[in-house]
């Protein structure tokens, strides 16, 4: 946490910032550790204060490492104003309107806010060791929960069904759903984002299943895309171009590439194949306190890819009122490629 | 929906606005109907104009009432802009401080906008008939589970067991929890917000056990302390105070009454009793499609409750190092008092 705290310190010293004020609750948690609901952080040459209120001061005693923990009894945001000189930084993305005119009452004379957000959010793209741990830990949790569900057999059940099933099986092993679980059958999975319905999955189906895991505060996410027996050719076909496409893409990450270049990797062969319109999505994106963050690996990212960013790959083809295939690995970026985290075979599988 | 949408409309003419744009989402649900994660909508005389993306786009046409529904394609702030008019409102309280500026350049010649959030939050506050029965169904089910969970025992679990078995058991019944259950046994309890730990719960301890469960959208919210065998006089002296400041609160509630009132017909008598400091948080709140919502009932409110507020009564006594005591139940407001969506007894319950 030590770490962290210097390197944003860095970072706030390069915007010619005295202070930057941390207000988001995830970055608060990257920065100091702290895993409560109310808190706030003020960073700058010298200073590293974390700010809570009573509720939450025994905790923070325990969790906070590296920062000095202020208890605010009464006035949270002239707490936190009086902690700020000079040019300060303040998360533009994240604070509302309101607390900032509330905020800006508070001020000290010569004090002056400017918007920084986004600042923590690129220290925390790059993950250390104890990082990737966690979310590998997490992407293993959630591969054994699909091996469980297959076991269980998909067609004859609902979709709510089994991801009901699939979530409470990922609570008892200790961890919690990163995301709604997505179980798409058949003509569902046309729906990218389909929520899982009282449909009962038939034979012959393809089934989009994208899941995630959270463990120990870090996320996984995955996809895979099963047939409920055989689903036909054109089905067959369909997947065989998302799967190339994929590993195309896998093929093309590397520290230092654009991502916007990875992301083409897997669109030109589904554009090749006729399938341009039916993949209406990036190709993947960031994750690890939060299962969607920087970097974002799509058309319109300017981000490059560096060693230990953890990201999705996830191209997909979705047909309306037919079918839908997503298939989704989650990789560590490396300097001569990717370290795969997602454990389950990308053949077709049929499954019950 | 329909006539929720009117009833926002009344108050946005009285404001003296032309439009407002409601941009929360829990409150777009409440205007729409909408459950999904991306939506809008803006409402003003004869406007009634929903706005969502490509991805729930048969979502909203499948559960938007009331409201034309709009596709946004590319520009989603854009959207919003251009159907502003006037002087418009928007959710300052809700909205980023960048979102904001990013709204402000595309907004058409002669907009300008105001901070207006909290309108739709003053609806919300009443609830109709259909929330109330939801509201009861998902008081109900909690009660069921706290029966559960004592059948099963306390004593020689752990918190974490006792509240993650109670969730799970939520979940199968088609439920989930409204927040995060607190189990607190001992001196564990004397934290109000105490998240439940690997501590084995010990024989003649009170046990805080604070729940609710999220039923069709709305929520309950409760609390009961429980005693694992006999806790001894001063335990049994503290829980009676809070019992009786308990049911004095509960006969002070009535539409037309202040918040601040019936907190002090709560506080006087622990007061009286020597516990004043160890009573540390507002008697209660609002309950709706948020676990906390308005009105807020302590000594700092303002508001007055109205007929068909459902609002939680929850003193508590905390002696750090020693012990803590809540008992909660939730409540609709009437005109001549309450009712009481609570079924569970509240004399010292002594259980295993």
């Amino acid at each position: 946490m030590q770490a962290r705290g210097d390197r944003l310190a860095a970072l706030v010293a390069e915007r010619e910032l005295d202070r930057l004020l941390v207000t988001d609750l995830v970055n608060v948690r990257y920065l100091t550790g702290f895993g409560g609901t109310n808190g706030a952080c003020v960073c700058g040459e010298g200073v590293r204060v974390f700010l809570t209120d009573f509720r939450y001061a025994e905790r923070a005693e325990a969790e906070v490492e590296g920062w000095d923990v202020v208890t605010v009894t009464d006035d949270w945001l002239g707490g936190m104003a009086e902690r700020l000189t000079g040019r300060s930084g303040f998360e533009d993305h994240q604070m509302s309107v309101r607390t900032l005119k509330k905020l800006e009452e508070k001020l000290p004379d010569g004090v002056t806010l400017e918007g920084a957000g986004g600042t923590v959010e690129k220290l925390r793209r790059v993950k250390d060791k104890a990082e990737l741990a966690a979310i590998a830990s997490a992407a293993e949790l959630a591969d054994e929960i699909w091996r469980w569900s297959l076991g269980r057999g998909l067609a004859g059940r609902t979709e709510l069904d089994v991801a009901g099933a699939a979530e409470a099986r990922m609570r008892e092993l200790g961890a919690e759903p990163s995301f709604s679980t997505i179980v798409a059958a058949g003509s569902h999975g046309a729906l990218p984002h389909a929520e899982p319905g009282e449909r009962e999955i038939g034979p012959g189906e393809l089934v989009v299943f994208d899941m995630g895991a959270k463990l120990d505060g870090y996320c996984s996410d995955g996809t895979r895309t099963f047939a409920t027996g055989e689903p036909g050719e054109r089905a067959r076909a369909v997947y065989e171009v998302v799967r190339e496409a994929q590993e195309a893409a896998l093929g093309a990450v590397r520290a230092g590439r654009q991502a916007e270049a990875v992301d083409t990797v897997a669109r030109d062969p589904i554009a090749a194949a006729g399938y341009g319109e039916r993949f209406g999505h990036g190709l993947g994106h960031g994750v690890g306190l939060e299962v969607h963050e920087e970097p974002r690996v799509s058309q319109r990212s300017e981000d490059v890819l560096e060693v230990g960013e953890v990201v999705t790959i996830e191209p997909g083809i979705y047909l309306p009122g037919e079918l839908g295939v997503r298939i989704e690995d989650l990789v560590v970026v490396t300097d001569d490629g990717h370290r795969n985290l997602s454990g389950l075979p990308k053949d077709l599988q049929l499954v019950d």
